[in-house]
């Protein structure tokens, strides 16, 4: 349903992002059949303030999509039903927005492909300035404003981030700011 | 799967919460079958500051929910995996945040019951402090901080919500701020 990959930068920034890396193979390093956890992927180094990232291929929502994530998490007229949705404030159909949060996760998770996996730890100024429709196609843009070594936890960094999901024509339809912690690349076993 | 009561108030507070308005049927109204969006549950005025509601039932989180969400929104290793999960900075396979707001956000429509939908439009300090292990039961804690008048939308109100979502022992899962948009009731047809 959705692919991502990885364009070293939206602005052609010539930073190191560690993306051309010998050790970065294209695969996630999040599911089954790895036994090393640790053996593949990205880590804090290959992401230092500055970086910028961008979900290269981009993920198609559906009313189908919109629809059935509505009915388990978010049931609410203008995200349920295409004809009644017309009469509510949307004007139609629309995605929730706990629905482009997610679509927005896979893509981020597919884009920063960390060894040992990211964990975000909180979000700030989360907002969803335009609605997500049938058919739309997100892509989402990263950057790194700030990155530390973590004090309480050894062989752990700390990134802060700024994620801007967009549509096909580049409006943007959620924003946040989070931090988030991740595995040390250097301190693998 | 999921349902949900409304409790008056977690403080037994006495402030009016519209809950036993004669105009509460304890429908959602926001399934088919309806052919007036405005004529059933609350609005605007229902929501005075200092209101607090909490979702009387709970949802209880299983593993297979937590990977099914995982493999499509956020497919890292300690969402996806109760064994490998083990290795992980989680020791155990644990929720998706953004599975606990969806789950969150499910029991915020059942409790809020809101005619015509209520509409997010922000969050601030997102955070989840605690894991959500599989087998977990969660509860919703809602409180009303602000209450205003819409000035570019007549006929909505904006409420800001203090969200806390709590675990089987009371422990904080999931809080955050938020404004949201919501029709007032008296403006109905």
């Amino acid at each position: 349903m959705m692919s991502t990959s990885i364009n070293s930068s939206s602005t052609r920034d010539s930073r190191k992002t560690g993306i051309d890396d010998p050790g970065y193979d294209g695969s996630s390093g999040s599911r089954g059949g790895c036994n090393d956890l640790k053996s593949m992927a990205r880590g804090f180094e290959d992401f230092p303030v500055g970086t910028r990232l961008v979900s290269n291929a981009s993920s198609v929502i559906t009313a189908e999509a919109i629809i059935n994530f509505a009915r388990e998490f978010d049931p609410q007229i203008f995200h349920l039903d295409p004809r009644l949705a017309h009469e509510t404030i949307f004007r139609g159909l629309a995605a929730s927005g706990w629905h482009t949060a997610g679509v927005s996760m896979r893509l981020f998770v597919d884009t920063m492909n960390v060894a040992g996996g990211i964990v975000g730890m909180g979000v700030d100024e989360l907002k969803w300035p335009n609605a997500v429709r049938p058919g739309d196609e997100l892509r989402l843009e990263i950057e790194i404003l700030q990155a530390r070594h973590s004090k309480s936890r050894p062989g752990y960094g700390i990134i802060r981030i700024h994620n801007v999901t967009k549509n096909q024509r580049g409006e943007v339809v959620q924003s946040f700011m989070a931090n988030a912690m991740l595995p040390v690349r250097s301190s693998r076993a």
